[in-house]
């Protein structure tokens, strides 16, 4: 049985295994610090299709068969889909995810998309509800400036705040121990790591309304999970080899860390953030870091769970955050809350 | 523990109870013929709101405000909110609930989103992750108008196969057996019915391309699922009193009943549609019915469970449809895809 530790957290009592994942993302993330470990990498930004939103379907159907086929599994074996992007309506999944057939939870959380899905597809899979799930989500930056900002034509300047949008999309493949053992059996291969607890975030608002420093939008909400699952599982940040954001960057990084320092808790040492990683901003013009669903679940499949597979790490606290705005909410003067999912992931 | 039929459907074994609920609703449905059974209508559509995005946020507020209170529980009771809207980045969503400081899974599925709340709902107790859990959708006709459509300020002609999108907004709050054993010792009356069943729609798209024609768009979409729930659950039409599809309306009803009855299944005599019933479409002028998220919800909360309570039905079938569209992918000429959720409903 689970365990309810207060009532945003979960311990799963068996790991949920992430079976196997994939990465697919595009040139500037080709060229960035992670480039050489993605699965696949565009020729250009299109991925062959007619339209920005069309190659962001692209990246998320791609990164699903990839991540099916390292893991050895067939789309008729996985009970459901966990899916969602940025865009309006989530079309990016909808167009991307329809020829596979899978029954399907559409899920929002802005850029924390990546930890509610691999939240909801490890209770899917411990409840006892699939014995496989996927989890997956994406971003593209073409087609978020779109749909948030200004037409890439303007040539719009940014403020040195402001996060660039990853292009990519992170696709992960949960089973449980029968799904792993059969994986093992088929000699396809050991899961690439577990999960073994959840932090369902809340939404924080601290009325701040600058889109383009979201990173520190953010960080309250990140702060507010961090804090939660510090309790609830009575752990102290150096339990864990990193405590990884998804996308504050650099601005929202010194937020978090002071925030937390307020709170009695010294992250500095363990924090590490995918926005600051995915990117070189010296040399890349990303200014603060990237973002997106897509940065956090493409450093994850190719980067975080690589280290945890070599046991360079042992156990890491992976916490994608979110901002909750829309091009209207903005356009009304409205803030920009924050949301951010916390999952624990261990070797196995 | 939980019985998994097929990969898309589950049997719980256990019902998940329907503790209490709440329907928010608008000055149109106020008038229709449900008017007299919601909890709450507006003296207008602003709700005492700036904009209609703000009004539909406070229509979200106020449906859970008052389930919560109707079932006798505070927020600091519940352990997740599962929510969701029609909006870009839903935002209705984002706004109406953070003062609540629930752990929130947002959750998109179209108009299909209230069955999609429910699922993941009932699973997140099902599987001993809660023990209480919110789930709560909205729609606005202008909100919505603005979003997917013209500025209500044309007067844009719309064909006799479109849906007026419903003002209102549902929420349930669902409940162990402890927690239903605790609302009755605490003479706050009982559950008002149990969810025992579950089947996952996937994205079914036929290619067609009218959103004016969306019941069209979603027919196949429900057919899919409703199949799918049969075989998995060896259930036939008669064994429900009612199986209630979302917001098909009078053009997407003719084309389910015949899809169906391709499939060997005559549903006519037992079948309803929310979009149907929530309007008067001959003297309210709203075309082929009601719809959006809103729709399902408020007819779930103040009609179909006001008739399991009272014996007139004892098992029900509810299967919200959703048109996945957004009017990005409209202007790019894509079709419109569908989802349905199917969640059996019974008196307790």
């Amino acid at each position: 049985m689970e365990q309810s530790l207060g009532k945003a957290s979960i311990r799963l009592q068996k790991p949920v295994y992430i079976l196997n994942s994939a990465s697919v993302a595009g040139t500037k993330e080709a060229q960035g610090p992670l480039g050489l470990l993605f699965d696949k990498t565009g020729e250009d930004d299109m991925f062959g299709c007619a339209t920005w939103e069309e190659a962001e379907s692209k990246l998320q159907k791609d990164a699903v068969s990839i991540a099916l086929e390292k893991a050895g599994v067939e789309a008729e074996d996985i009970s459901f889909i966990f899916a969602g992007d940025l865009l309006g309506q989530s079309v990016a999944t909808s167009f991307g995810l329809s020829a596979y057939h899978i029954p399907l939870f559409g899920v929002y959380g802005a850029c924390s998309t990546c930890g509610e899905s691999l939240a909801l597809g490890a209770m899917s899979i411990a409840g006892g509800f699939a014995k496989r799930a996927v989890c997956v989500t994406s971003s593209h930056f073409a087609s978020a400036e779109k749909e948030f900002r200004f037409p890439l034509e303007y040539g719009n300047q940014r403020p040195l705040s402001a996060t660039w949008t990853v292009t990519g999309s992170g696709a992960f493949v949960l089973g449980d121990e029968e799904a792993a053992d059969s994986m093992k059996a088929s000699g396809k291969g050991y899961p690439r790591a577990g999960i073994t607890g959840i932090t369902v975030g809340k939404i924080v608002d601290y009325g701040l309304k600058d889109s383009m420093n979201m990173g520190a939008c953010m960080a309250p909400a990140a702060a507010s999970t961090l804090e939660r699952h510090f309790v609830d599982f009575e752990s102290q940040p150096d339990d864990y080899d990193k405590i990884i954001t998804g996308d504050l960057g650099k601005v929202g990084q010194r937020v978090l860390i002071d925030m937390m320092a307020e709170k009695g808790y010294d992250i500095s040492a363990v924090h590490m953030d995918c926005g600051i990683e995915i990117f070189d901003g010296d040399s890349q013009d990303t200014h603060a870091g990237g973002s997106g669903c897509g940065c956090s679940a493409v450093t994850l499949s190719a980067y975080i769970l690589k280290q945890l597979e070599e046991g360079n790490w042992k156990k890491v606290l992976f916490l994608p955050t979110g901002a909750l705005l829309s091009k209207t909410s903005f356009n009304e003067g409205k803030s920009v809350p924050g949301i951010a999912h916390g999952v624990v992931i261990e070797k196995v």
